[in-house]
Formats: structure tokens, C-alpha cells, sequence
């Protein structure tokens, strides 16, 4: 298997390079130690230790999540749809075979998180190498480990969860057809009425394209879109970003109710706060250009 | 000279070892064209073409600026007090010999502009190699170019620079002394009772402390002080940090203002909005505590 580590001296993780709209940059993160390194059905998949970011999950070459900052992207990915919906209870996690998000979405009342993931090993794995990512999650009673194509699993839903979690990789390797407009179509209709989707959507400023594609597919099967960004210095992509899509139209109340939620929930989060809420919806005009969002 | 090249295939450009909190991760910039390098009294100075961020200048192997983004760089430090400032006749800026803080400030109606700056072979290469930052700012009328160094030049003066600009490096080199007790004293001394200042005060996720540093500092000695926070992907640091020291107390009105000014000068920014003024303010909790902000 080919090694990662090129850079001289000591030993570094480089990503491979993704389809990216800017290229020329490359961001290496120093390794104390490789955990693990093997290939399931799907991909390719690497544990490695590092020294600024603790322990790293690494798929087909590109960071998919670290120790020290997932709680950026798992808070915003998840707590932005558990905190806009009034009482989210049936809830459904595509991909996310570390945990986080089933650990995220768990800090709520949810009555039933089913995470739907096609690659078992990614979770075995994780919970061996991360268990600090998923923190005792897969034990919860409440949780449903389904190992599926989540294509085909939301075929049989309709009208069924409060908030859909799509916690996918890039669309490349088996998250390629996750962002087809008939994808989200069969998303939209698993939803209830008031049901609201929450997708990761790159690097604004790496990847505008994917931002823009799937917003525009959100944009036009929903009653209501958002993008919001937020750093997760492991990504080093610049603004990376978020698309909630609401079944329903979004009345401003639900967003007023944020912090009313918030401060009964009181449940310790260290990124998302009513303020980062709507705050995080602020785009810089160079960046709303990129993904054509001018006003 | 040392070579920066390192990176196997391509030439690479890779910072130095800077004092941050974080190590163990590592910037590459693919190089097209070497443009220049070479000594000043003060440092090291390179120019290169790249591929992601256009030319990038280079002091002593840290990256500076470069064409692609220096504009939200230069927004965010200029534009923050020349909006916030009722009407900002008399501006100092300190640093900034690339010239871009020249060309920012003077987008607005200023009476004068004096730039001070310690190394003059900084400024002579910039208007070489990087013509497109100071877009001709050097040959306007208001504008007076000293070569000095900031901190003796900033004694000489008492109650008379609206805003002052701080346009620095990290304080390492010959910005080491910027960030003293003592010099801030000077600078508030030589600020008119209502003038602010505006200082770059690095990463909030590698450098946290020096942000905490300066912070602490500008906030004992002026009436009011607040940090704002802007992504600048060519320095790959998370989100970089501005902090504004006002003289006088701020008023609600002043911030209220910022969006009638803004709407009548149509400077046209592509960063810097009243939006963003406020939006940049907020910052996430867990960088809060890294710099001693929690609430």
C-alpha cells in the first residue's frame, strides 16, 4: 500500500488530492504514531496519532475527522437541525460511522437515532481507535446501528423521521450519488411534514462548487435553505459549511426559540450557541459570490 | 541562503517554525515562479509566484500577504476603526509596507494618511513585485511615506491621529517591541479623545496567547476593546484575529452608524460589511476560553 509520509525529516500525513477548485496547497500534520492502516469493501482507511490533533480517521487519504476539533463539526452538523426543529424524536443519521454524530444528536431527549452506515468497519474501527469520538454512544439504548446503503434505506421511509443527519464524505467513493437531486427527493418525503435535513457541503473557499450544487438541490425541493460555515481547524479548507433544509416553511419563531432551548437543554456544547446560530449564516460577500448567493 | 524548497516532486513553499501553541502542522504553497529573495537590514525577504494565492510576500520565512487574499487581511484591520470612527481625518499606520493598508484606508475621505514603516526595501519590492496590493496608493497626495521605526516615531506625537493602524508581523524580527505596555501608552497618547486603534493580533487557534496578550493589554489602558475574527486561507490558521482599542467609551450609536456610512460611501468591499462587523465579534466558546473571553 502506498505510504503517506513524504516529507523529509520526520513523519507526515499529506491528503491526497480531491477534486478541488483550488489546488497548490497541502497541508501536512505531523505523526507520533500510525494506529492502523487497511482497506474494507468500500475504501481505504487510516488511524493515525498526531501531535496537533490528536487521533485522526483518515478515508481513501483525505481527514475525515480528529480528536481535538470534531466537536465543531459534529455540533454544527447536528445541533443546528436538533435546536431549529421544535421536538425532533425520530431521528436518522446517514454515514457518520465514527459516532459523533449519533453522540451529538443523543444530548437531546431523541426518542430513536438510527444511523444508517454502509461501512461496518469504519464503526468498528472507530470505536477501537476514537472511542473518545463517540463517547459510549453505540451502547445507548436509543441508538440503531442499521449497516446499509442509505440510498436504498430511505426508499422505505415516508413521512417518518423529525431531522435527517447526512454525515457523508466527500462525494467521491461510496458518498458519490448522496448528493443527487433523487437522493434528496427520497430524503424530503422520509421527513414529516416539519422534518429538517442537515448536510456537510465542503470548503467554501476549497470547494465552492459543492456548496453551490447542494444548495441549489436543497434550495429547490425545500421550503426553506440555509448555509452556514464554521472553521474546523483540522480541514484547513478556510469556512466550511453547512445546508439545512426545512420541509416546512421557517417561521421566524422557531428561530427565536433557539435560545430558550438552549439555556433549559443546558447541555455543555463547545462551538454552537444561539449566537454562533445566526452568526455562522453571515457570509463574507467574496464567499456568497463564490457559491452564487449575492444579494 | 537556506532554501525553502523541500517538498519532493514540485517546488514548496513552507513556513518556518513560528512561536505558536500548536506544532506539528505544516502549510505547503506550490511555487510557480521564485520572484525575488534577498536581505534588508531588518530581515529576510522573499517574493514568490504560486498557484493557489497569486504572488505572496515572504518575511523571514514567514508568509505576509499575497494577491488573492489580502484583501480580507486589509478589510478587517482598516475598515473596522475607519468605520467605527465617526470621521477619520488624520490616520497613522505602522507597518504595512506592502502598501495594502495604505490603499484600504484611503478609500475613505481622509485628509492625510502617514505611513511608517522601518523597512524601506520592503516597500521598493512591493511596488516591484506586488503592484496589485497598493493599486498606485503610494503616488496619492494624501498619502506621506516615512521610514522610521513606529516606535520612536509614535513619541513625537500627543492628541492627534484619528485611527492608528497597526499593520505588524508577529512580534518576533523588528515587530518584537510592538506589542509592549509601553508602546500601546504611547499610542493612546497620541490618539485625539475620540480616535481608535486597530492592531492584528495573529491566530486565535495556533497563537491564542497572542491575542490574549495584546488584549489584555489594549483593554487596560482604552475605555473599550473588542476582538473580532476573519478566515485568511492563505495563512491557514483557523480564524485570525483584529483588535480595536477606542478611546473615548463606544457608544451603541457609533456601531449603529456603521451601516448608514457604509451605504453612503460605496466603497465597494468584498469582505468587510456592517453585517460582518457584528458577525465577526462573536466568537465560538471554546476559542472564548482560549483567550480568556469566557462570559
Amino acid at each position: 500500500m502506498k505510504d503517506y509520509f513524504r516529507f523529509e525529516k520526520s513523519r507526515w500525513f499529506f491528503e491526497e488530492d480531491v477534486p478541488f477548485d483550488v489546488s497548490g496547497v497541502k497541508i501536512g500534520i505531523e505523526v507520533k504514531k500510525k494506529l492502523y492502516s487497511g482497506k474494507s469493501e468500500y475504501q481505504r482507511i487510516d488511524f493515525f496519532d498526531t501531535y496537533a490533533f490528536g487521533k485522526i480517521l483518515v478515508l481513501d487519504g483525505i481527514l475525515q475527522t480528529s480528536e481535538k476539533d470534531e466537536f465543531i463539526y459534529h455540533e454544527m452538523l447536528c445541533q443546528l437541525p436538533m435546536f431549529l426543529h421544535k421536538d425532533p424524536k425520530k431521528i436518522l443519521i446517514i454515514g457518520g460511522g465514527d459516532g459523533g454524530s449519533l453522540e451529538e444528536v443523543l444530548k437531546h431527549k431523541a426518542e430513536r437515532v438510527r444511523m444508517v452506515e454502509i461501512d461496518e468497519k469504519v464503526i468498528e474501527l472507530s470505536k477501537k481507535y476514537l472511542p473518545s469520538i463517540s463517547k459510549g454512544a453505540f451502547k445507548d439504548k436509543r441508538a440503531e446501528i442499521i449497516i446499509a446503503d442509505g440510498k436504498e434505506y430511505i426508499k422505505k421511509h415516508k413521512d417518518f423521521f423529525d431531522v435527517i443527519i447526512l454525515d457523508l464524505s466527500d462525494p467521491h467513493g461510496p458518498a458519490k450519488q448522496l448528493i443527487s437531486l433523487d437522493f434528496y427527493r427520497d430524503v424530503k418525503k422520509s421527513l414529516k411534514k416539519d422534518g429538517i435535513v442537515s448536510v456537510q457541503s465542503g470548503s467554501l473557499n476549497d470547494q465552492p462548487g459543492l456548496a453551490k450544487t447542494i444548495f441549489r438541490r436543497i434550495n429547490k425541493l425545500f421550503s426553506f435553505a440555509d448555509i452556514h460555515q464554521a472553521v474546523i481547524p483540522a480541514y484547513q479548507t478556510g469556512e466550511y459549511s453547512f445546508i439545512i433544509g426545512c420541509k416546512a416553511k421557517l417561521n421566524r419563531l422557531q428561530e427565536k426559540n433557539i435560545e430558550k432551548k438552549y439555556k433549559k437543554l443546558k447541555i455543555g456544547l463547545k462551538y454552537f450557541s444561539p449566537e454562533i446560530y445566526f452568526s455562522s449564516k453571515v457570509l463574507p460577500r467574496y464567499l456568497a459570490e463564490k457559491i452564487g448567493q449575492q444579494k
